[in-house]
C-alpha cells in the first residue's frame, strides 16, 4: 500500500472518452490499496479558449480576473473525472484550489505554491476516497482564485505529493518516459528507466519538454520521487511497479540503485539540443574592469537569461571580443538595450545569430570521469561541426553550432557516448 | 444616486462582442454615480454543453460535482466582465458565489440562498468598484460550490438585491419587458408599465416566461424592486429612470401610483396561457368520504402538481366523475399510478386529453371588481369555445379549453378586458 498523486495532461483528459480512460488507471491503483489523489489539467485547447476570451475582453487584462476565466478549465475536468470515477463505483470527489486550499503568493497569473493545508483532503483519502485537485490553480492570502502560469499543472502535482508525503508522483503524459535523446532525431534513443533530479533539470532546462524545469526543482526540493509515464498505454495493465515509465529520483536513491546493479552505470545520461537561444557578439569592447558588469547588469534587470558568456582576446590591445547567447524571444530587445547603451559601453559592433543551436550532454557520472568534454569535443571535431562556444556545470558540457548540424551533432553524440540502443536486427 | 443590482441573462453574454454591449449598459449606470452589482449568466449554449459532459461522465451524477462543473459557465463570464469593464476605464472585480459569500442550503443542483454576507463587497462598491456576480452559484455549509437549478440566475440576482438592500433590481433579458399577452399572438398586446408581485407571480406560474417563479416571490418577500427590460436596446440612451421596461412592485407602490393617476386603474392587468398541461378524468369514482383524497394524496406525495379540481355528479347515484390537470411532463406517470391503484380507488375508467390549454386572466383590480368571470365566460361563449374546467384565485380566473383555440381565446379575451393598444392607423 503506497499513497500515490496522479497527474494527467490537457491531451489525456480531451473529452469525456479520455476521461474515462484516465479513470480507469486511476481505479487501477486505488484497487491496488493505494490512496490516491489525482491532478488534472484542463482539456487540451481549453486553456488557449479561454485565454483567447480574455484578450479579446481586454488585450492589458488584469491578471486577477485572468486568473478567474482561465481556471475554470481545470475545475471542470475535476469534476467531470470525480462523476466518472463515481461511475465506476469508486468513492472520489474534487478539491478545488480554494478548498484544499493551495495557498500561493506572488503574481497572479504566475504564482508560486506556499504552504498547501490538505488535512482535510489527507484524511478523506484514508477514507479511501479517491481525491481530484484541479492542477495549475490556488487562492491568494485574500480569498482570490490564482493560477500557475501555462503548464503550472506538473508543478502543483509535485506541491500536493509533497503535501500529502506522496510515495511517488505519477505524471502521466502523451509519451511514455525520458530519453536519451529526442527519437524523432535518433530511432536508437533508449528510454531511461532512473534519472537523478539533477540530471532531470539540466535535460529539462535545455529543451528536453517532458517535465517543466520547475516542478522538477519543487520535486527535488521535497524530495518527491517522480515518474514520468504515458496514459495512452493497454488501461488493462498498469500495476504500480510494472509501469513502464522513467523513475526521477535522488542521489542518493540513485547511488543505492547503482550499488546494487539495478542501475546501468553511465558517464552521460542523456543529450538535449535548444534551438531557441541566439549568439550575440559584441566586438571591440574596452577590456577593463567593471565592462563585463556594465553589459550584463542591465540585461539581468530586464529579466533576459544571459548564457554561455565567453571573452576573445581581441586583434588590438586593450580591447577584446564578448559572446553570449539569450533566448530567442530575447533578442530584438537584447540588441535595443545595447545599441542604446553603445556608447557608454564603447564596444564596436553588435553582431547577431539566430540560427545556432546548443546541444547539451548531461550526466552526473561526469562528477567522476574526466575527459567528457575532450570525447565531445573530438567527436564533432570528426564531422566537421565547429563549436562556437562552451559552457559548463558539474553535470553538464553544452556547445553552441550551426543549427543546420543540430540533428548530426545529436547522433554523433548520442554513438559517441554509448547510448544507442542495441541493433534489434541483429 | 441608487444602489442598483443589474442582471444578465444568457443571450446578453453570449460573447465578448455582447459582454461589450453590456458593459456599456452596467458603465452607463456607475457614470450616472450610482453603486451598481452586476449578476452575470453564462454564455449562452455553454451550461447545456457543461450539463452534456455530466451526463455523458455519469447519468447518474453526483449533484455536488455536477455543481463543481456546470457552476463554471458563470464564472467564467463574471471574470470577462470585470476584464471588459477595466478596458473601459472602470473599476470591477468578480466576487464568485464562495467569495461573497452567498450561502445556500438545501440540494445540490437546486440550492436555495440563505445567508448572503456582503459586507465586503458593499465597502467595495461604496468605494466605487463595480461587483460582478456569477449568477446561479453558491457555497453550502461545508464550503462546496452549489447552484440553484436552470434558471437560477434571476433567484441569485433578487437575493444579491436584497442582501445589499437595493434601491432596484433591473432584469435584463431579450425582450424589452412584461406585456399584456403574448405579442406573438396579439399585435395589440401592450408592454405593461407597472405591475403588482402578485400579479406577476399569477402571470409567471401560467406560461408568462419573462421570469422566473421563484426570483418574482423572493423579490416579493424582501420587497425588492424589480424591473424587467432589453439589453438589446441602443445602448448609448439608458438613463436611470427613463429605462423603457416594465417595473414590479409592491402593492403598496402600485396604490400609491394609482392615487397619484401615473398608473391607469385595470381590472385585468393581463392575459397568460399555458400548453404545458394535461387533463385527467377518472369516471365513475365511489362518492364516499376521503375518496378524493386518496386520489390526490399519493399524487402530491409523488410530486405531482394537480391543478383544476372539478367533481361532477355522475350518471348513477353514489359515484362522480373527477376531472383535474396536471403537467404535461408527468401525464405518463400520473396515468400509471392511477392504473396501479385502480381496484384500491374504485374507479371505472382514466380517460386524459393532452390537446388543452389553460387560458388565464390576472389582475389585482379583481379584489374590488365582480363579474371579471362573468366576463370571461361571456366572451368565450360568444366565439363557441367551450370550457373543461375553471379554477380561480383571489386575483386569477383560469379556464381549460381545447388546445387549438388556445389564440383565439387570447385574442377574444384581450379586446373583452380593454387590454387592446389603439389603433396606430386611426
Amino acid at each position: 500500500m503506497a499513497r500515490i498523486v496522479m497527474k494527467f495532461g490537457g491531451t489525456s483528459v480531451a473529452g469525456t472518452e479520455r476521461i474515462r480512460r484516465v479513470a480507469n488507471i486511476v481505479r487501477a491503483q486505488a484497487a491496488g490499496g493505494n490512496q490516491v489523489a489525482v491532478v488534472v489539467s484542463a482539456m487540451a485547447g481549453e486553456t488557449d479558449r479561454l485565454v483567447n476570451f480574455c484578450r479579446e475582453a481586454n488585450p492589458l487584462f488584469d491578471p486577477a480576473e485572468y486568473d478567474v476565466v482561465v481556471s475554470s478549465g481545470e475545475q471542470v475536468t475535476a469534476g467531470l473525472l470525480a462523476l466518472t470515477l463515481q461511475s465506476m463505483g469508486c468513492r472520489a470527489r474534487s478539491w478545488l484550489g480554494w478548498q484544499v486550499p493551495v495557498k500561493t503568493f506572488a503574481n497572479h497569473a504566475n504564482a508560486r505554491v506556499g504552504d498547501i493545508e490538505a488535512a482535510e483532503m489527507i484524511a478523506a483519502m484514508e477514507g479511501g476516497q479517491i481525491a481530484i485537485i484541479p492542477g495549475f490553480q490556488g487562492v491568494s492570502d485574500d480569498g482570490r482564485i490564482t493560477t500557475m502560469g501555462r503548464g503550472g499543472s506538473d508543478t502543483s502535482a509535485v506541491a500536493v505529493a509533497a503535501a500529502v508525503e506522496a510515495d511517488r508522483c505519477d505524471i502521466y503524459t502523451d509519451v511514455d518516459g525520458v530519453y536519451t535523446t529526442d527519437p524523432r532525431i535518433v530511432a536508437r534513443a533508449r528510454k531511461i528507466k532512473h534519472i537523478a533530479f539533477e540530471e532531470m533539470l539540466e535535460l529539462a532546462s535545455v529543451g528536453a519538454k517532458v517535465l517543466q524545469t520547475r516542478s522538477v526543482s519543487m520535486a527535488m526540493k521535497y524530495n518527491v520521487r517522480l515518474q514520468v509515464l504515458s496514459s495512452f498505454v493497454d488501461e488493462s495493465s498498469p500495476s504500480a511497479d510494472t509501469l513502464p515509465g522513467t523513475m526521477i529520483v535522488s542521489e542518493e536513491e540513485m547511488g543505492k540503485l547503482l550499488e546494487d546493479g539495478q542501475v546501468e552505470r553511465q558517464v552521460v545520461t542523456g543529450i538535449a539540443h535548444d534551438k531557441n537561444e541566439a549568439r550575440v557578439v559584441l566586438t571591440r569592447v574596452p577590456d577593463k574592469p567593471g565592462a563585463v558588469a556594465e553589459i550584463f547588469g542591465p540585461l539581468g534587470d530586464a529579466g533576459i537569461n544571459v548564457d554561455m558568456i565567453i571573452q576573445n582576446v581581441g586583434r588590438d590591445k586593450g580591447e577584446t571580443d564578448v559572446t553570449f547567447t539569450v533566448p530567442l524571444s530575447d533578442l530584438a530587445r537584447t540588441q535595443a538595450m545595447l545599441e542604446d547603451r553603445k556608447e557608454k559601453l564603447g564596444f564596436n559592433r553588435v553582431i547577431t545569430d539566430s540560427k545556432v543551436a546548443k546541444i547539451s550532454v548531461v550526466g552526473m557520472g561526469m562528477k567522476s570521469h574526466a575527459g567528457v568534454a575532450a570525447t565531445m569535443f573530438q567527436a564533432l571535431a570528426d564531422r566537421g561541426i565547429n563549436v562556437q562556444a562552451i559552457s559548463t556545470s558539474e553535470i553538464k558540457v553544452s556547445v553552441l553550432i550551426d543549427e543546420d548540424e543540430t540533428e548530426l551533432a545529436v547522433r554523433v553524440l548520442h554513438t559517441a557516448y554509448g547510448l544507442d540502443a542495441p541493433d534489434e536486427a541483429a
